[in-house]
């Protein structure tokens, strides 16, 4: 922070008093971007969608330089081809470069039926679902899905045996990675997101009730392809009249 | 921002002063950290492990809150399991949470053979790969891997039409998703970020002249299963000797 302290002080403040509107909006969802995918993701992309009315839409960027304080700008960096947020004091140039971020879930199966979830939290509260979400840093995809599981629904399987079933891009914002496992028991146990947890046969899903369109399409494909066929690849998207789209591409 | 003003001045200089050394040798991966893939995933990824140490490291987090500039600390913050990057001023209370990236590539054939670049830039330069980058926001991850093959080689496929080859997890910090493509012409040419782009027999693939491990892989596994076959699966990470290890869970 090179600023004069005064001239930096207004700024500060007057930047924040900018952003504040910005943020009121973005709050509910910005707290939440990288909690339990299975709570928030729906909500969270419609939110960015809405924001923009693009496919392509993004969380606001950061308003401060998260490494020396300063405000932040949208501009194209040098050498680059698209906007960024950049740092607008010049000697410490920050870029805050924002990216997708991945889910993993497991369609995980004990002697022939599925584990599914009912959502102890919002959105789709009382609706069912396979346990994901946000993958962290320091673990592995497959090893990701395993520790959801662990915490959703108190169930194990082995990361190594775990196959890919799908991989649904979800509107430019998120890449669901969703593997299909075979758990090692059939003890379960509602985590603290999962108001019951239970094994259904195929014909016993609840498929009306199911919390996400994501939760059937890998349901339905680890149902009629199963483990070890090639991956589901969906997008899902909002078009120009911000209507839902799904495309294979 | 809530604290009084000079207060605040006092507590962010000082902070600053003091996360200067932490930055310092962060510095040339910090402003790289989303540059292309091909040009700065490994020294990304040496990087986090060698700060750290272990096969989970990452980089670091932000100093300063990107909402309302205040300080950050690492807590642990309510309802989760995990420590997290949170602002200090608790009427902002912004959690920034920190996750792996995703890396998208494609291994492009045309006529039986297969196109490779010779890299333009640090680290490897001279050496070669296919093209790969970090996945943008607003994109597919199949969209991802046909811009960079279009960036860096000047070479066009239908995203639809791509294949999932492999998923290899670096270190905790990165998914990268490399796929099979046919192009659909036969024209080719080097981007800025290569030498020379070129087509290969498989015969004659410059195996001992690759830029990284995860290049050879991919093009093993595509020269020996090819496209449609079950995704390959590997994990890169250090262990607790600081050596690089690879499995496939």
């Amino acid at each position: 922070m090179k600023a004069p302290f005064l001239l930096w002080g207004i700024a500060h403040v007057t930047l924040n008093a900018i952003k504040t509107v910005a943020f009121v909006s973005l709050t509910s969802t910005s707290n939440y971007s990288n909690r339990k995918c299975s709570a928030t993701h729906v909500s969270f992309v419609a939110t960015c969608v809405s924001l923009s009315g693009t496919a392509a839409a993004a969380p606001a960027g950061p308003a401060f330089c998260e490494r020396c304080g300063a405000p932040m700008i949208s501009r194209i960096p040098s050498g680059d081809e698209r906007a960024r947020y950049c740092c607008t004091d010049p000697e410490c140039g920050f870029v805050s470069y924002q990216n997708p971020k991945v889910v993993v879930g497991a369609v995980c199966t004990w002697e022939g039926r599925v584990l599914l979830c009912r959502r102890a939290i919002e959105p789709r509260r009382g609706r069912w679902g396979f346990p994901q979400g946000f993958l962290e840093l320091g673990e592995t995809t497959r090893a990701g899905a395993a520790r959801e599981t662990a915490e959703e629904a108190g169930a194990d399987f082995d990361p190594a045996g775990a196959t890919l079933l799908a991989v649904y891009n979800l509107s430019g914002a998120q890449v669901q990675m969703v593997y299909a496992a075979e758990l090692t028991s059939g003890e379960i146990k509602a985590g603290v997101e999962s108001l019951e947890v239970g094994f259904f046969a195929w014909e016993k899903i609840p498929w009306e009730d199911l919390a996400f369109p994501t939760v059937g399409w890998a349901l339905e494909y680890a149902r009629d392809f199963g483990a070890g066929s090639a991956v589901q690849q969906r997008t899902k998207y909002v078009d120009g009249n911000g209507e839902w789209r799904v495309e294979d591409g």
